[in-house]
């Protein structure tokens, strides 16, 4: 079971996660990811995938063509989790440089 | 350059597409999936991807743990074209058994 970030977990976010935006409505955290085309997209998509399997935490998200969305909420915790931010570190180790 | 589906050819949906429903103020067709688990859905989007890469034509889609949603259409022709329908069939071929 996971519980909901503290405030101070929360005011650490904007610097610890500059690339990610709070989801209008809900209490989540989404970023956008643009690639070179399909097989860029899909390349990443996949190493995200095997990154929420291990992390036992998956994203909502969705692709089209080059485009990726993700956004990332707890579940089980009714909002964002330390879970939340542990996934999209790993995300944006994994963006690195194929990001455009 | 696609181009859009003929009125005949939109009346032959029903039954060549019986899964596939209307996307509401859209030109485009779209399919709920539901898998045992995310290993699962990851497998039949894996799947779905290449297909996608072999037709040259990719969807719309998005997804949450076990669940995937397709949506199909054409810009290049503005609407729904051959391509679509092809697209849905290779998918249904695929979900055949995994989906539940």
């Amino acid at each position: 079971m996971s519980e909901k970030l503290t405030q101070t977990a929360r005011d650490a976010l904007p610097a610890l996660l500059p690339e990610w935006s709070a989801t209008a409505g809900r209490d989540a955290l989404q970023r956008s990811f643009r690639f070179r085309d399909f097989n860029e997209a899909w390349g990443f998509m996949t190493r995200v995938a095997l990154l929420a399997e291990k992390h036992d935490h998956h994203p909502e998200w969705s692709n089209v063509w080059n485009r990726v969305e993700i956004t990332l909420s707890s579940h089980d915790a009714g909002g964002l989790s330390a879970r939340d931010v542990a996934l999209a570190q790993a995300i944006d180790e994994v963006a690195g440089d194929t990001q455009r």
